[in-house]
């Protein structure tokens, strides 16, 4: 599918549906607000997850989807109707729209595998998302993205123009960004370039974290004799390969396999992973807390 | 541990935790109205799962666990308070106690492990279970059984017997039974039976069913030589191996295995189904509509 | 990769490696005959995996992979020479060559998961493979087959012409063929198309066979409330869906999925499972006897 | 049944079958010379496993199954009349008999899960074992194992006590050893312990290492946000926790888990792991080169 039949199937696939994420301090009364408020709006719930971390004092979290006929033009009303709902409860809260597709960047490198199966998933219709670029330090992809009608812009990165690079980065994406995907990039972002995108820029690390951090996680694993290998989709964060892990995924390995063995097994697991966490990411299933995900799947 | 004792930890963990469980046609303002009146009776939801089956005229159900100080001694009224509600949206509705363990009956025949698995989770502190006796066809068991306290009863079967012999079990479990196990039972229960204890009664059939239906499912798979095996717990219909699945699970085998070696490795997978299924009965996570269950993890 | 590329890595890594498939009736000295003559012969044996399916009076699986210096150019004699080793033990054999790449046809329809998965692991480099054309009955995918390099023929299927489709199917592969994979083709071939590629057509059925033969199998699944779907790749057979069974892999599902959902889901598990049989039987990896395959993995 | 039992079902079984484990620097005609050793020997060859690590100076790994009419009372001799074989490719060798049960000696504690796992397998006949002795720093466990008619030694350890604990330990099991299970000991054994039984003291790790090293897996786990945890069987080195791995298992956990659910969970893949990994040493499955395992399955 072209770009705009993809977003035109959501647009009338999820016309009128709204979601709810709310996280607040626990107390009574908090889904009985909420669900009175969605009623009285003539919003009618579809689905509803909620999670509470400790039943005494805890965090509460919750997720709606819901359905009000003429949602995409009476959002903001929405929004401001809530308000007071809101600040009573003292929410971290957002309304958003499912019929709106979320600006999408991916920074690619050598290693295409990832990126070929995020815009295969989003050509197959699975993904509302509108990918506005992909970004690489490599040269390789561009025909394949290109020929997608995706922009497609080339930015080598070496130690001395890293911040320079990330300049340009952020220059090209102002607007146009709701996340990024690091699709195996390889490069480590600044501080700088983290705490911009807080929470909005989704990594897959090709180990099962926090087992093997850093570099050459599949040769770390041959070394010490793993049985099972993994893959973790985690958010980034200054620390590195310690971002709040969205999902993980493991393949069992024996003694026959060496390292390319593990790095082939390891491409099928991480394209899985990957991919999981960026449409959880897009159907706004994903709540952070402090360094840990709750993921309403 | 002894049942005493399981009873003891339950009844203090679970102190004034309730259960609703609500099937019902979907429409507007069903979360609304129950939540506003847990919270105008004082209780605090602590989880809620639900689930549509179709937004648009399908079946809408809900499985709330709340915390009400005093609900031990105020349950029935609270039944009664709700079902003006219930009424309004006509529910199929329960409201139970987590803190009052279920009466469970084990039927066992032969093949021990899927009895010890329940036996051990139990002895453990897993399932808040009043196991009120085991009924098997052979008396290999007894001693096991009887050693933690349980009534052991031998029934043998035979096809001249069969009805004369139900008769027996249903008079020793009447008053002392919410719910039968087949642990591997392999007898096959009259209709009368089955619709005595409707939905009431978990078996688990050694195959990933549909596949494999009927008797010597490790041989038939064999047979097939397929290249995964697995195991499923379903309530118990009056169509064999046809009733509403609770939990399946598989594991991968090779031509290198043979019946013997399927049989085994199956063993491992139905003592975690069974027990898994058990678990989710006792825990009111289970609701059954038509031939399929909702089951809320 | 090209396909140039992709040939010209494989030749190298392979260079002198050669595989070795037996199949006989079980006795004593089987092993020792073999490895005396590769030794002699001037073969080391690189991997040697073997079953025998019933110790008294069964069936022989042995595949050897070694290397002989000049093997490309001697396969020939050293063919010649096993002869009456393979006639004293009643062998059925044969003698590869790794570096060879097989010839490869792919049928495909509308759905093109399958197909994308197989192109891209052939690109990758990890299919040992001269994918000669891609035959659909959609002019789909076209465009993405060409791309490649690879020849695309549209070919139109319906119940009038379907043998008459056969026949040109028969004159474009001829000469051309190793194996033909059916990548979700979902046209059932002719008991005579079948018999002229007896074990080197494979399918990928989108259940877990046995269970939901025939057609639709995820609106079965749905229907029978399962809690894990599954796909099935298979040698095809004059018995629709009930060929020797290659490969199987399952994923877990809900209450919460419908039948597009399981679908969705399905297709990651039919890319894995087809990958992986394809994969194998181009490392000569299966062996196939009576309607079961030994997979030395 | 009972340990006579077992005994002589395994007996039986096995008459006349012997396992042959090699290891030794690869060259060409190791498998001819060994498979012409067999067959000379009238012995039939049930299965064989090999591995190399590296065709070009790599090390060489063997497993093979056989048949041998009078093994149990001709072994001895078929070892001296291997040595010549063994001396000329510097094999690191060991030829054992299948119906002789191996010495196990059981570590355990507090928590019984795995003790009992070992117990139960053992007693429905699936490990050729000779459970001479259960040794526990708590009296916990004393009745269900003594009920067994297996020894049951309390011997309680503080810091100060431990060598001393060690000792008796080592008296306890002089002569009546082949290998030690600890089934969650959690005790820290001294070096000299370890040198003792070296590659004979299989561990239970209650994570999936190399994460979560050292005390508390399952709090290290929770509060990283794991989307999976998982339990490794490794032999016990100088080093904690960083010996040879032998098998490892994984289950997924979600946001909803507390360290009290991880924990749950864990004890049922903690079983099965270390079961797993028991038989595969009672068979003989296992050969370990430096730190890793090589394990035929």
């Amino acid at each position: 599918m072209t770009a705009q039949k993809v977003a035109s199937v959501f647009e009338k696939k999820y016309q009128g549906v709204g979601r709810m994420l709310i996280s607040c301090p626990d107390r009574s009364g908090i889904v009985a607000a909420v669900s009175r408020f969605l009623y009285e709006n003539g919003a009618n719930i579809l689905q509803s997850d909620q999670y509470t971390q400790d039943p005494e004092g805890g965090r509460f979290f919750i997720r709606i989807e819901f359905y009000k006929e003429d949602l995409e033009s009476t959002v903001d009303h929405l929004r401001r109707e809530f308000m007071s709902i809101a600040d009573e409860f003292e929410m971290d809260w957002r309304i958003t729209l499912a019929s709106r597709p979320k600006k999408m960047v991916i920074f690619a490198s050598k290693e295409d595998h990832c990126l070929r199966e995020l815009l295969w998933n989003w050509q197959a219709g699975d993904l509302n998302a509108d990918i506005t670029m992909v970004i690489s330090n490599h040269d390789d992809s561009r025909e394949l993205v290109e020929s997608l009608g995706i922009p497609y812009h080339h930015l080598p990165v070496t130690a001395d123009t890293k911040l320079e690079v990330e300049k340009k980065q952020r220059e090209l994406m102002e607007g146009n960004t709701d996340f990024i995907v690091l699709a195996r990039y390889m490069q480590i972002l600044s501080p700088y370039f983290i705490e911009h995108y807080r929470n909005q820029v989704i990594n897959i690390h090709h180990s099962f974290l926090p087992a093997f951090i850093g570099g050459k996680p599949y040769n770390q694993a041959y070394e010490r004799g793993v049985k099972i290998i993994g893959a973790t989709a985690h958010y980034v964060t200054e620390d590195l390969d310690a971002g709040p892990i969205i999902e993980q995924n493991v393949s069992r390995v024996s003694h026959r396999d060496n390292v390319e063995d593990l790095k082939k097994e390891g491409r099928h697991i991480e394209r899985i992973v990957l991919a999981r966490a960026v449409l959880w990411h897009v159907e706004d299933r994903i709540l952070v807390h402090k360094n840990k995900t709750v993921v309403f799947t």
